[in-house]
């Protein structure tokens, strides 16, 4: 596969423009509207944009018909309304798993893990880089982007793999093998940038600008890039029978997913797909890097950059974009925000393990071990309905239990050795 | 989590057996009949036993009405009729995807790729595991056990750990390092043996008979646990609308697989759930370890032992347990078995990475090669459809792709840097 190089064509649209049920990008500060276009920031009021629909009428028939992917929910989405005809990875309709042994140990009454391991990169980036791709593909561009430093990549790689794109994704040197590899594999563009993911992201931006048929995913078309992390909230919604749970506690990275799981839910209320019942969103953060968990603490409705330093990579973001608006939300749901430490973290991942047979990622440890201490402060309700999301999958953070777990024993091959360990490990 | 150690209490039934449609268990070979039990060898002439049904009627609406999961083919499974109800992985209905891009590299008319990575633990080895455990639980056992060196491991670990079982895994002490933690996560009894996989596989069947209440998935419950693989079979037949495929190209470890498939498509049409449409089907080997594909080729009946030395460790089986059994359905639905080297299994999983974004272990790599060598050969109608069995993730076999994929290239942090570079790489 080849990569348009240099100064590049502007994009032609093919056709009119179809993004569904979008009809505009407007600030997120002052509401402003712009014309749907490959933009991030308002020129307004230099404010992140976010998606304007128009929805009409959406009934639960519509989408129950539609296909088992997050196309399901096209009719509220910025994506073409033939998308399910388009090749994508299809990403979606992950299990929702009844948690009650993990409720057990948690001392809580109805649990849930939305278990997002099973998209097909086995994270939740699947989610919102297929959206991405589907509005890209409307605004003409013709190689899809990213800089990251894991699951981000993955993902890019194998939509434009499997989209027919070329795709470009730059990651920093020091990247562990294993996620240069899990990339690679998909014979994308991958370019090593010596440097830190700060140095890297600068570059992605820089490069944004040149090139006009690059939709750098998580930079140009951002805006449209984010609502994909809906579709979380729409599935657990749908997967509950058409309900919002009374809890849902959420991983904070650049903190967009757990502003788009409330809007979700509130989307589905507006719309009279759910009763719109109550619900309080709990954010989860990292020790190492908890910007907005140290700001929601201190009562403040700004968020101070911090250094990450924590083994829960995928979420350390020193200066999370969203962060504003996650105080916001979860204020007003009446939540609250936590950090937990990397050894909580580890413990996080293996009690997930140990009671549910899921084994995920650090983030997910984190969602885990926040829960387990929202419970023990008090802060989250045991009696109510809580729904934990599990949004990657531990097969990418080995590193993160190398030190913690392993066999038993070694034994040579013989009955009475494997009896003599069962002896010294139980009753 | 602790297991119960020596000579162990006999298995008490509960209540009445209830494995749903099953009625006996019959040899392979005679037919001759025993009443459903732990049993793997018929006493009456030590072939492989297999389990018999009494279907009844069976309707397309009670699969559709049935849940996102294995468990909508309860009706044709040796597992109780409320199985949906007591927790388990609850694997299955994965993705069966259009491979048009693959199609076209192949020169093929029609390709579909049954994408079992998105099952639990990432491969097919869950729903095997899922009938043997309900199986299991029904006979009284309280262990579920398995020797592994990799899938089945991690699936017998985690499926134990949400079903509240202890477990007992053993693996060979050299196995790699991420693969014992994959399946130590799960906090079961994880045993690593000094010796080679035939040493822990002889320990595990002199286990099986000391204990009691430890049900080996693959050892004293085998015609269970077989029987999990139909369902492979069965998704397909109901994703395609509820019509067969013209050629299926399926991979050979023990076999048994294989002829679950075929079995699956036999009783779909005898139940009158699809018109009973001829197909072909077709195993795929590792040069490696062919044992069957050696037979097929040489018209032979039999199937000679040979000792592994392939990267794709999840088929080395050098004495595959249904290997007459796998020549015997190939031959009557006119398909034919090959086997690819090492090289070639490298290049079937980049193959399927570059043209469909899915990454598959070393296995899939051997499914992907095999059906391009079979449609060189003109053994594989191009013309037909064809479906792919994809079993397994590549996630877990990293070191088979770490010498053939990487980064293009390594910059300084500059667009400067990155233009070279796209200039080198094409147009």
């Amino acid at each position: 596969m080849t990569v348009t190089a240099g100064s590049s064509t502007t994009p032609g649209t093919r056709r009119p423009l179809d993004l569904g049920p979008a009809v505009a990008l407007a600030s997120k500060e002052s509401g402003h509207q712009i014309p749907l276009a490959p933009e991030f920031v308002s020129p307004d009021d230099f404010a992140p944009l976010e998606v304007v629909y128009d929805f009409g009428r959406v009934r639960r028939e519509d989408i129950e018909a539609g296909p088992r992917s997050i196309w399901r929910y096209k009719r509220l989405l910025p994506v073409p309304s033939d998308i399910e005809t388009i090749p994508s990875t299809d990403p979606g309709c992950t299990r929702l798993v009844r948690a009650d042994s993990l409720a057990r140990e948690l001392g809580v009454r109805r649990l849930w893990v939305k278990d997002d391991t099973g998209n097909p990169t086995h994270s939740f980036k699947d989610r919102v880089v297929a959206v991405a791709l589907a509005a890209a593909r409307e605004f003409g561009f013709r190689v899809l982007a990213c800089p990251s430093t894991g699951n981000l990549a993955n993902a890019v790689a194998a939509a434009a793999a499997r989209a027919g794109w070329d795709s470009v994704v730059l990651v920093p040197s020091t990247l562990e093998r294993a996620k240069v590899l899990t990339t690679a594999v998909y014979d994308g563009t991958l370019i090593a940038v010596d440097g830190n993911y700060d140095d890297v992201n600068r570059l992605a931006t820089e490069l944004a600008a040149e090139h006009e048929d690059w939709a750098f995913v998580n930079v140009n078309v951002r805006p449209y890039y984010g609502e994909g992390s809906k579709t979380l909230g729409f599935e657990v919604a749908e997967q509950l029978g058409w309900r919002l749970p009374e809890q849902i506690v959420v991983p904070i990275a650049s903190g967009s997913q757990l502003t788009k799981v409330d809007r979700a839910f509130r989307e589905f209320g507006e719309l009279g797909l759910v009763e719109p019942t109550p619900y309080r969103v709990f954010g989860a953060q990292a020790n190492g890097c908890s910007p907005v968990a140290s700001a929601f603490k201190a009562g403040l409705d700004v968020v101070q950059p911090v250094r990450p330093e924590t083994i829960a990579r995928s979420l350390a973001i020193g200066a999370p974009a969203d962060g504003p608006y996650v105080l916001d939300t979860v204020r007003r749901t009446g939540g609250a925000i936590e950090d937990v430490t990397d050894q909580e973290i580890v413990e996080g991942i293996r009690l997930l393990a140990r009671t549910e047979g899921i084994f995920t990622e650090t983030a997910g440890g984190v969602t885990v071990a926040t829960a387990k201490k929202l419970i023990e402060s008090g802060q989250l309700d045991p009696d109510a309905e809580t729904v934990l999301l599990i949004t990657g999958d531990g097969l990418k953070t080995l590193d993160a239990i190398s030190d913690h777990v392993g066999p038993k024993a070694t034994v040579p091959p013989t009955a009475q050795a494997v009896h003599e360990v069962l002896g010294q490990a139980g009753s």
